[in-house]
C-alpha cells in the first residue's frame, strides 16, 4: 500500500520532525510512504513530481491544517483517491486526526475500521478550462469601491442579477468558511445542494439562497473587471461567462468512525459558549 | 372527473360570486365540483363534509391566498390528491392561476398540459398524534419573556441546544416565510432537506442550519411550557418530546407548465428593486 | 452613611451567608446596611419597606445579578440614588464588583475613588402611568402566530409601520440585551441614543434604527391584542397608544474608577474566541 | 451672492442644457455663477479653478447624484461653505431639490426660507495628511482572498481586533451607504457617534458598534497591505496606524424647509412593500 503526503506550505520546515515520525509508522505497517517534491524541498528531503505521486499513492495525506486538505483535494481531483487529513496544528473542520493518535488510527485504518465521506465537488468550466472547488468559488470585484453586477441563470431559467461586492457559490463543506462570515447558513456535509451567498449586496432584500445540487449554473458579470477565486486559494480574472456545476466525483475523505460531524461544529462555532 | 374545493376561511362571502364562476367553468368541462361543507355554509351553499369531500375528489381546489392552501395540504395529507390553488387575492408563492385564466388553465389541464410539483411534508409525531406541517413547525416560548432551551438530537447524534424565543423547522416550501423573516436562507422547493432557524437566539454564533431530509430529529424543550405551532395554524402546548422527519409522501401542487419559481421569488422578495 | 439593599430574588437563600458579610464589612466602615423587607424575608430577616429604604439610603445595592440591578434601577428610579451592583454569580454587563473584593473596593469607595456612570432610562407613558426602563421596552405580539402592526411616530413626523413579531426601543445600555439577539447592534453605553430593532420583521427591508435622545416617539399597535414588556420583567396589555422619550434623570451606577466597558464586552460577547 | 457649481463626472455632457437653465434663473435672482474648471471642461465652458471658486462662493452646488454631493462636500470642506444639492437622477439620500422646482426652491431660499442640517465629518490623520470622510472610511484587504488583522483603540483603551475583509468607519449621514450593505444599522442624520462595522467578519460574535461622536480612534493593521478608502472615492495604500475623529466643523446641506428624513428613508429602503 502506497500513501502520497503533502505537507503545509507555510513553515514548513517545522513539520518535518511529524513528517518523520508518520513516516516510520506507516513503514513499520508495510505502507509506502511517497511525499510531493515541493513538500519535500521544504523540508531537505527529495521527493517525487506532484501528478506522478497521486497516480501512484492509494491515499493521499494531508499534514497541515484545513487549507492543505483542500488545496490536496482540488489539486488531486483528477485521480479520485482518498484522503486523510493529519491535523498539524489547531483543529480543523475536515483534519480531524492528531499526529499523537495516528499510530492507534492506522492500525484500525489498516483493519477497515474507518470511514470515507463522500463530499460534493463543484465544477467550474471557464474558458478552455475545468476547475475543481472543494470550499466554494467566489465572483468579487476587483477594485475596492467599485461593486459589480452578477447576472446568475440555471438551467430552468434566469435566477436574479446580485449587485454588490460579490457572490459566494460554496458546497455544503464550504458553508462553514468564507459563506458564514458573508451571512450564509450551515450545511451539513451530507446535503445535496449548492449556497449561493451575495456579499454585501446593495439590496436589502437579497439572501443567501439554497439550490439543487443537480442544478447547472452560469454566472456572468456585466463589469468585466472581475476576478474568480476557487477555494480562496486560485484567483483569475473573470471577463467571460462560467458555467458552475457538481463535478461527477465527490471527494472522499478517510475518517475515524467515530468522528461526528455536530461536535466539531458546536466546538468549531463556540457554541454552547453562550453570549 | 370530480373537484374539491376549499374557500379562503376569512371573509369567504366575497368568494361567492368567484367560485361560483369557477363552478359553472369546471361543470362545462364535465367536472363535477364538491365545497366543504364549512366554505360551503360560509356562503350560504350546502356542501360536503371534508373528509368525505377528498376521498371522492380527484383533486383538490384552493380558493384564496398561500394560506388557504396550506391548510388544505396539511388537512388532507392523508388522502394523498393533488391541489390546485386558485389565488383569490395577490400574487401568492404557491397560489399561481388567477381567476381571470381559470377556463384557459383548464382546458390545458385537461389535456394534460399541466406540472405536478412535489413538495416534502414535515411529520411530526407528538404523544399518540401523527401531525404533518406543509410550511414549519415551531417550537416558541409561550411566555412573552422568558427563553426556552430546545434540545436537537439527530439519528447522528447529539446536535446542539438552543437558547432563546423559539426554533423553526422549516421545509424548502417553508422557508420563504417566517425562516425568512427570522434569518434563514431561501431554499428552492426541489432541495432536499431541513432548514433549523433560531429565533432571536442568545447566543450570537447560532445560526440557520440546513440537514438532509433523511435525517430523523428528536426535539425537547427543558422549561416545560413551550408551544408547537403547527404552519402557524394549529398551537399545541409542548410538554413531551416531538419526533420530526420526512412524511413519507409529498404534497402535490398542480401547476401550469410555463410557472417558474424564480419569476416568483424575485417578484415576491422584490429583488431588483435595489435598496 | 447608608446603604439599601436589594438581593436576586431566585435562589435568594443562598445569598445569607454573603449579605452578612457584606454588611458586617460595611457596618465596620460605619455604613449602616438597609435590606429591603421582600429580600429580607426571603432570608428570614426583618426588613424595611422597599420605598422607605430607597429614601432612606444614601446609595442602594444590588446583590445578585444584571437582572437583579435593573430591577432595582427601574424601581427606585424617583429616588435617584446612585447604585452599587455586587454581583452573585457570573460576570455581568452591569454588576462588576465581586464580593471576594467588597473590603477594597469599599475602603476605597470611602475615600471618593469611585466612578459614576450615567446611564439614559427611558420614560413610558401609558394611559395614566409612568414607567421607566433601564434596558428596553418591547411592542410583542400575543398570540403566538400572529404579526402585528406597529406604527411609530416622532416629534419630526411619521416614521414607520414595522410588521412582524414585535419592535424593541432600547437604551445603549439595553444594547446587548434582548435587542443583540435580535439582530440589532451594540451602543456604547454613554452614546445617547434610542436602538429600534424589529423582531422577526416580515419584510427584508426593516433594519435596525439609531434615533437621538431628544426624540419623543409615539407607538400603536392597530392589532389591540399586543402586550408592553418592559426590562424583560413588567408585562401589560397594550391596547392605547403609547409615549416614550429619555426620562428626565439618567441612572447613576457606581462602578470601579479602572472599570472598563470594552474589556467587560470583549469577555461577554467572547471576541477574540475566533469562529 | 455667489453660487460654486460642481457638477456630475459621469456623463457630465448630459447636464450642459439642465446647468445653462439653472445657471439662467440664478442670473436672473442677481447670483453670479461660477462653475469649476473640470465640470466646466467636460460641456465646453471655461471655469474657475476649485478652489478659488470654493473661497468665492457664498455656497456651493452639487449637480448630480449622492455622489457628487458626497466628493464636493469633502473637497471643500475645508471651506465650510454650505452645499445644495440638485438632483440631477433618481432621488438621493442627499440631493432633494428636482432641477424642475428649482425657480420655486431659489426663491424661497433667497426670502430665507431654507433650512441647514449640520451633518458630522470624519477627520483622518494618516502620515502628514488630514483627510475628511462625508459618509465613511473602509479598512479593507488589499488581495482579494487574504483577510486581514484591524486593530482599534480608543482614547479609552484598547476596543477590540477585528478579523476579516475589513472595517466601514461611517457617520450617520453614511450609515445608510456601504455600512446597511455590510449588516449595520441606519442611524438618523442627527444622531452624534460613529458607526463600526466589520465586513463580513471571520468571528460570529463580531458586531456593528456605535461609538460616541468624541472618542478618538486609532486603528492600525497588522498586515501591511491594507487599503484606506475615504467616501468610496479615494483609495490609500495603509502602512501606518490612523487616528480617527469627528471633525471641527460639520458639512452644512441646504435643504427645503419641509424635507423629511424619514420619508426619503422609507422611499430609498422600500419600506412598505412588505416582502
Amino acid at each position: 500500500m502506497t500513501a502520497g503526503f503533502v505537507l503545509k506550505p507555510k513553515d514548513t520546515i517545522k513539520l518535518k520532525e511529524t513528517f518523520l515520525k508518520i513516516k516510520k509508522v506507516f513503514e513499520s505497517r508495510n505502507i509506502e510512504v511517497l511525499i510531493d517534491s515541493v513538500s519535500a524541498k521544504a523540508i531537505g528531503l527529495l521527493g517525487v513530481e506532484f501528478n506522478d505521486m497521486c497516480e501512484a499513492a492509494d491515499f493521499l495525506v494531508a499534514l497541515g491544517g484545513d487549507g492543505t486538505l483542500i488545496s490536496l483535494a482540488r489539486r488531486s481531483y483528477k485521480f479520485n483517491k482518498p484522503i486523510l487529513g493529519i491535523n498539524a496544528g489547531n483543529l480543523g473542520f475536515l483534519t480531524d486526526i492528531n499526529p499523537d493518535n495516528i499510530e492507534e488510527f492506522i492500525d484500525k485504518f489498516l483493519k477497515g475500521e474507518y470511514r470515507i465521506d463522500e463530499r460534493m465537488v463543484i465544477e467550474v468550466e471557464y474558458k478552455d478550462k475545468k476547475l475543481y472547488a472543494f470550499n466554494d468559488i467566489v465572483i468579487s470585484k476587483e477594485v475596492i469601491s467599485s461593486m459589480i453586477h452578477i447576472r446568475v441563470d440555471t438551467n430552468e431559467s434566469y435566477l436574479n442579477t446580485y449587485y454588490g461586492d460579490g457572490l459566494i457559490v460554496s458546497t455544503p463543506t464550504g458553508s462553514t468558511a468564507y459563506n458564514l462570515s458573508a451571512g450564509g447558513p450551515v450545511v451539513y456535509p451530507l446535503t445535496e445542494g449548492f449556497v449561493l451567498t451575495p456579499i454585501c449586496p446593495h439590496s436589502l432584500t437579497q439572501r443567501p439562497l439554497i439550490l439543487p445540487s443537480n442544478f447547472v449554473l452560469e454566472i456572468e458579470v456585466k463589469e468585466n473587471f472581475a476576478k474568480l477565486v476557487i477555494d480562496g486559494q486560485e484567483i483569475y480574472n473573470l471577463d467571460e461567462k462560467i458555467k458552475v456545476k457538481k463535478a461527477l466525483n465527490p471527494a472522499k475523505l478517510i475518517h475515524r468512525v467515530e468522528r461526528n460531524y455536530f461536535d466539531v461544529l458546536r466546538k468549531k462555532l463556540h457554541w454552547g459558549d453562550g453570549k
